[in-house]
């Protein structure tokens, strides 16, 4: 995740938004992934107060400043990034994939302010709001449903800039059964199948060798392989008991 | 991107979902990136119906499939995966991080289907939700605001799903063992528990949780499963018949 001082570096910043649905949303994608700055340019005024005085209006909504231009909105910014979900749109700027701008943005805010721009619903960003951007990002969407909703875009984006980088695994290796530990099962399991009738007279060699094989293909941790052990235990304990 | 005939073997499942327009952007997100398999489990009925009579429902949403239960919605999955964005949750499961199920995902819709489960926006997925899943993902919100919106969390996994290159596994994996023969296998094992006096009167419940999760957390092929349920079912007869 990105430090606290430089998440405060990164502005988002919303341009001509319609639906208060979406200003929140976009607010709420703020607050999971940790950014706060948020700037509204023109945004359908009704819109904007209703959002804001929704039950459960966000801190980050609460502390949105509103613009009356695009300019205004970045220019305390080093880094302008657009956004876009589209295809066709004849852009003069190189599009960048979502990873290689969270990259620039992450690079940027240790040192400077950045802004990430987002189009409204209808018609993204236009061509003159572009023209601020330094870079344009374009969310790899299929070309028959290209356009995101605009709180999807913004989560996807923050996600992308959150994320941590390199991914490291959060998965603790679980320490893997040992040789001993499958071979009591292997043994165990044995018993019960002759104890049940599954060994047929006469294939109990073959049968303890495909029994072994299928064992030693399951991978168990060594806490798990335990509990196996343990119900296995019981149930030869029951067909003993019953012989 | 994720190749059409794959994608379809990804089913997005909904798990009590109250609000329509989660329902929607949801199915929005599954068009924006690809994907069409839309599952709902135990829907808020209003909300469901809403949806899909919504204007501009689309596809995925009109083509949605309503299930009563978990187990029957993933049914005919190899792979299911559980989402959250909770910390403080005491889960059994390791977390994967998205992209690491994005992974395990991708190489599991090349011969069989992978489920994607998300719980309800109030509490997300339940313990017996989740005692479904082989794994489970957190998405990695910060942990003052860690619930997500869920049509962005849904965004932000299928994003990361479409996004990243096919891992290079060379080797056409054997089929794995699919949920409903888990099921059956988990079902027996439970059946071979109580004869033997393994299960404790009262524990009933939880016991069938501990040996649901104990079995999802084996990976075996579903050739292998079969025979495991063979030796099974044998020890079953003979437990019973001593009775």
């Amino acid at each position: 995740l990105v430090a606290p001082a430089e998440s405060d570096r990164l502005r988002v910043v919303l341009v001509r938004t319609r639906n208060p649905l979406n200003i929140g949303a976009a607010a709420r994608a703020m607050s999971n992934f940790g950014f706060r700055r948020l700037r509204v340019v023109n945004p359908f005024e009704v819109a904007f107060r209703e959002a804001r005085s929704a039950v459960g209006a966000s801190d980050v909504l609460l502390a949105a400043e509103q613009y009356k231009s695009v300019a205004e909105a970045v220019s305390d910014c080093a880094l302008v990034v657009g956004t876009t979900a589209l295809w066709h749109r004849e852009l003069r700027h190189p599009l960048l994939q979502v990873e290689e701008a969270a990259d620039l943005i992450r690079e940027k805010v240790r040192s400077g302010n950045a802004a990430l721009l987002f189009g409204s619903e209808k018609v993204g960003l236009s061509n003159a709001d572009l023209s601020h951007c330094h870079r344009v990002l374009r969310i790899p969407t299929h070309e028959a449903h290209a356009s995101m909703n605009l709180g999807q875009a913004v989560a996807v984006c923050l996600y992308e800039i959150a994320r941590s980088q390199p991914p490291e695994s959060l998965e603790p290796e679980a320490q893997l059964a040992t040789a001993e530990q499958v071979e009591r099962f292997t043994e165990t399991l044995f018993l019960a199948l002759r104890l049940s009738g599954y060994v047929k007279p006469g294939s109990e060699k073959s049968t303890e060798t495909k029994v072994r094989r299928l064992v030693h293909r399951v991978d168990t941790s060594s806490a798990d392989m335990d509990v196996w052990l343990g119900m296995l235990r019981q149930i030869v304990w029951k067909l003993k008991a019953e012989e």
